[in-house]
């Protein structure tokens, strides 16, 4: 007899994402600061505050299933985050860091609406439809900012750090 | 005088994606073998004959950069199959496992979307258009399995790994 059931795997996708959420609050506190343009900097800020309110929005999700907030270490997040501290690392005083930067961001994105499209995916199979609501808020605010994000990149950040060294 | 420039950090870029790529063939296989619905088994057969392609494709970049074709540890690709690889191992005759796979595919998928993407845009700024036709060819793909796996997930996976536990 199964012990673990779909139930099981969506509350550990909400711990999961709660754990990298809070590690991205973290990151992006850096990267804001680590940034050399000011519309990046800008760029990270918003997201920190929108991620501030994602973090909440997780609560609200552990209330709905009866559960405690408590996070799930997440390999994945700390290894994309890993890679964003190297470029800091590797990359300060290049004018490629803030390309390389925004690229770190978007892997974040990226996780983040690969987790959150499945989280409200699941919630829905399991009729938590007022948690789905909850995810597919998060979800459309992640896939904005990826969007800003890749603007942001071709419009001016890969540019000026390809003029910088021609 | 900064000495790292767009040119490396687009370089360094491929190398990650080249590591993560040989990691996704050895995970793939794994997922076809864990899976228990034979379409997702299948789909994992047909992306890994799709990435086997994709890394042919590195190859002709790192060949057009006149650099040879060598991996960095890419430590996001080893937390999110690592990710993969616990779903496979506490979900194990559970009937949420395929779900669960499902999900730590579509992680990977978005990984390599934030990397293809970044890439053709680097790619495209450093005036390597030969280089930015290839990584977009496989961007397409991996947008498209992405997509035929939320197809995948919604019609049936998910469904299913209710279903039994009802």
């Amino acid at each position: 007899m199964p012990t673990k059931t779909l139930e099981d795997l969506f509350l550990d996708g909400v711990k999961d994402i709660y754990y990298a959420e809070r590690k991205i609050i973290a990151a992006l506190k850096k990267m804001a600061r680590g940034a050399e343009a000011e519309d990046l900097k800008a760029a990270f800020d918003k997201h920190l505050q929108e991620t501030e309110g994602q973090v909440e929005r997780l609560v609200q999700v552990f209330e709905i299933l009866g559960k405690p907030a408590r996070g799930k270490t997440c390999p994945a997040i700390d290894g994309i985050i890993e890679e964003g501290q190297e470029i800091l690392e590797e990359f300060k005083g290049s004018p490629a860091l803030d390309a390389g930067l925004l690229a770190a961001a978007q892997a974040v994105e990226h996780y983040e609406i690969a987790r959150y499209g499945t989280l409200k995916s699941w919630a829905l199979q399991l009729g938590r439809n007022d948690a789905a609501q909850l995810l597919d808020q998060t979800l459309a605010e992640e896939l904005n900012t990826d969007q800003s994000l890749t603007r942001l990149a071709e419009a001016k950040v890969n540019r000026e750090g390809k003029q910088k060294v021609a």
